[in-house]
C-alpha cells in the first residue's frame, strides 16, 4: 500500500501569455526584489521591461538584482539577500532558469533566517540548521524548461568556497515552494539550441530517476511517463527548430511534470554525482553532466528495473519494446537527435585521477540520494560508474 | 495552445491510515461540525468513535449532525447551517460519501452567507447571487470511491421542493475545496457490492467525460487515461472481493484522480441528463443513472471523438483496439463484470411521456454542460438519446 500526500502550495499557471496573470493575480507581498541571470538575455529578450512594467501598473516598488550566474554561487544569494533586506522587500520575484529560481528561494530563506544560507544546508560542510522562520514569499518565471524548480520544493547552490554544490529543500511546514510560478512557453521561444538540449535531459532524468525511485507511487510514474514520453517526441524538435511553439509548450509541460515527480518521488543518485561533477567543475552544465552519467548509471540499474524500463522504452516511442535494455538505447538515440552525444568529462578538464574524489563528494554532500536508488551501490560502485563514463 | 491552472488548494492526504493524520495535522478551526449520514454504516463501522476520539484527544469540541441522505436534500443543508451558527462551529468535518461531503460543502457557504443556500445556486430556480463571503473551512474524509468531491470544487444538491438536482461551485476565489481532504482505502473496505459499483461507475464517468469535454488538457488526459485504466482493472474486483486491499486502494486512488479531473477539464451533459433523472427519481443512485445513460450518451459522439475512445479503449484494456466502439463494447463488459448491466428506469416508475420533461430539466438545471461536450447537441437530441436509453 502507497501513502501520497498531495498538498501542492504553489499556484501554477501555465500557457502561453501565461506571464500576463501577473497583472491580476493576488501578489504576496508589497514590494519585490526582482532577481534575474547576469547574461543579459532576460533583458535582451525584453522580459525585464515587460516584468517590471507589469509591476508598475500595479504600483509595486521593486528593487532589481541581475547577477546570478549559472551553477549559483553562495555569495550572490548572501549579497541579494542583503539587498533585500536593506529595501525592505517582502517578496521576491524570480525571472529565469533553473538558477535564478533556485537562488531566490534561497535569498528567500535568507531573508527571514539570521546568519548565512550555507548555516541551513544539510550535507557537506552544510551548517545543517533548521530553518526557523518562513522564507519571503516568492513569485518564480521560469524560463527554461530544465529543472522544475518552479513545481517543487528544492534548490541547489554552489558553494565557490569549498568546490560544493548541494541541493536542499523543506518539504513540509516551512516549505520552499513557491507562491506563484508562471510557466510560459513563449518565454522560452529563444533558448539556444545546446540549453534547450541541456535543460531537456534535465528534465527527462528527474522523470526516469523518478520512475525507478524506491519511493515511486502510481501517481508520480504517471507523471514520470508523461514527461518522458513528451520529452522523446517533442525535445528534439524544441532543439532543432527553437521557433516551433507546440515543442516548446510541450516541452514546458514536460519540465512541470517531472517537477512534480521530484517533489512526490525524487531524484537518485545519478543526481549526487553530477552535482559532484559540476561542483567541480562548474563550466560542465548540469544537463550535460548528466548526459555524461546516464549510459553507465542505468546500465548498472538494469537487472533490477527490468519491467521499469521497459516501459520507459514505451514512453520513448518503443512500443513493442521487450528487452529492458532498449531504454538505454532510446536515451542514446535521443542524445544524438538533440546533437548532444558522447560528452567528454576530460574536455573540462577533468582527470581520471579526480574521480574518486568526485565519487566521494557525490557521497558527503548528497548521499541522502543514494538510498532511494532501486538498491543501495557502495562509493566503489559510484567511482565504477564514474570510471566507465570518463572519456 | 492549451491554458493550465495546476492550482489546488486542498491538502489531500492520501493511503491506508490517512484517517489518523487527523491526530496532527493543523486543523482550520477550534469547534467542530461533524456532517455525517442517517444511515448510520459510519457508526456501526465504528468511523465515528475513531474520529470524534482524534478530536477529544486534541480538546476539539464537536457538535454532531448525522442526518445526510443520499441524493442530499436543501433542508438538511439549511437545518445544520443553523445548528453550527448556534453552536458557534468554525469549521466542519466531513465524514462519508458524495452526499455528506457536498452537504457539508453546502452548509459551510450558508453559514458565512446570508439568506438559503439556494440564493446561490446558479441555474433551475437557483437564485444566482454570488457568495460574498468564504465558506467555513472544510475537512473531508472520504469513505467511498465515487464522487470525487474531496479533490474538487463542486457540490451537488437536491431541492425536495422543486424536484431540481443541481451542481454548484466556485473554482475562484472564494472557493469551494476542501481545506483538508483524507482518503483513506481502508474506510472503504466495507461498501456494499452494489454501491461499490455505481461509485466506480461514478468516478469512471468523470474521467471518460472529462476526456472528450472540449476543455480537456494533455494533463486533464493524463488523470483521465489513468483513472481509466485502474477503474477497469480494479472495480471488478473491489466489487466482487469486497475486503480486497489493493482493489480498494486503486479505486480511491482512481477516484482521486477523477476528481482532478472534474476540476481541471470537467464532467459533460452525460452528467446534467442523469441529475434530471435522479432529481425526479431520487431513488436511483447516480451512478446507476449514469449507467441507464452511457450507451447512447457514447454512441451519439462516436463519430466525433474517433481517437478519443480509442485511447480509452485501450485505457480500458484492448490494447490493440482500432474501432472506435470497443470504448463502448468495454463500457458494457465493464457493467457486466460488475453485476450492474443494463438498469431500467421503468423499474424506478419513469414513464416513457416524462422523457421530454427530463430532457427539459436537463438544460434548464445543469444547461452549462451541454456547451462542453464534443460537439452541441440540440434538446431534441437529448430526448433521443434518453429515448434510446429507455427500457
Amino acid at each position: 500500500m502507497q501513502s501520497i500526500q498531495f498538498v501542492f502550495p504553489t499556484k501554477l499557471y501555465f500557457g502561453k501569455g501565461a506571464l500576463n496573470r501577473l497583472a491580476e493575480v493576488d501578489l504576496p507581498g508589497t514590494k519585490a526584489l526582482i532577481v534575474t541571470s547576469a547574461g543579459g538575455s532576460m533583458r535582451r529578450n525584453g522580459y525585464v521591461d515587460r516584468l517590471t512594467a507589469l509591476m508598475e501598473r500595479r504600483s509595486i516598488p521593486y528593487v532589481l538584482y541581475e547577477k546570478i550566474l549559472p551553477n549559483p554561487h553562495l555569495e550572490h544569494v548572501m549579497e541579494a539577500a542583503e539587498l533585500a533586506k536593506a529595501e525592505k522587500c517582502d517578496f521576491i520575484l524570480a525571472l529565469g532558469g533553473g538558477s535564478t529560481i533556485d537562488s531566490s528561494k534561497a535569498i528567500a530563506i535568507a531573508c527571514t533566517n539570521p546568519g548565512n544560507y550555507w548555516d541551513y544546508v544539510e550535507g557537506g560542510s552544510g551548517g545543517g540548521k533548521p530553518i526557523a522562520n518562513r522564507m519571503l514569499p516568492l513569485v518564480a518565471i521560469t524560463t527554461t524548461a530544465g529543472t522544475g524548480t518552479e513545481a517543487d520544493p528544492w534548490l541547489v547552490i554552489s558553494n565557490e568556497a569549498t568546490g560544493e554544490k548541494i541541493g536542499n529543500g523543506y518539504a513540509s511546514g516551512l516549505d520552499t515552494f513557491p507562491t506563484i510560478s508562471i510557466v510560459d512557453p513563449e518565454l522560452m521561444m529563444t533558448v539556444p539550441p545546446r540549453l534547450t538540449a541541456y535543460q531537456g535531459f534535465d528534465a527527462l532524468f528527474h522523470a526516469t530517476e523518478g520512475y525507478i525511485n524506491r519511493k515511486a507511487t502510481d501517481v508520480s510514474r504517471m507523471y514520470s511517463l508523461k514527461a518522458i514520453e513528451l520529452i522523446a517526441k517533442y525535445l528534439p524538435i524544441a532543439v532543432n527548430e527553437g521557433g516551433n511553439e507546440e515543442a516548446r509548450e510541450k516541452m514546458a509541460l514536460a519540465n512541470t511534470l517531472a517537477g512534480f515527480v521530484e517533489w512526490l518521488s525524487g531524484c537518485t543518485s545519478e543526481h549526487s554525482m553530477e552535482h559532484a561533477l559540476s561542483g567541480v567543475k562548474p563550466a560542465i552544465t548540469h544537463g550535460e553532466g548528466l548526459i555524461m552519467l546516464c549510459k553507465e548509471y542505468y546500465t548498472f540499474y538494469q537487472a533490477a528495473c527490468g519491467e521499469e524500463y521497459l516501459q520507459m522504452a514505451k514512453a520513448m516511442g518503443r512500443r513493442n519494446a521487450t528487452d529492458p535494455r532498449e531504454f538505454i538505447d532510446a536515451l542514446m538515440e535521443l542524445t544524438e537527435a538533440c546533437g548532444v552525444a558522447n560528452p567528454k568529462m576530460s574536455d573540462y578538464g577533468i582527470q581520471e585521477e579526480e574521480l574518486p574524489m568526485i565519487a566521494h563528494h557525490a557521497w558527503y554532500t548528497m548521499g541522502g540520494l543514494f538510498q532511494v536508488d532501486p538498491f543501495l551501490q557502495t562509493e566503489a560502485d559510484t567511482l565504477g560508474i564514474l570510471q566507465r563514463s570518463y572519456r
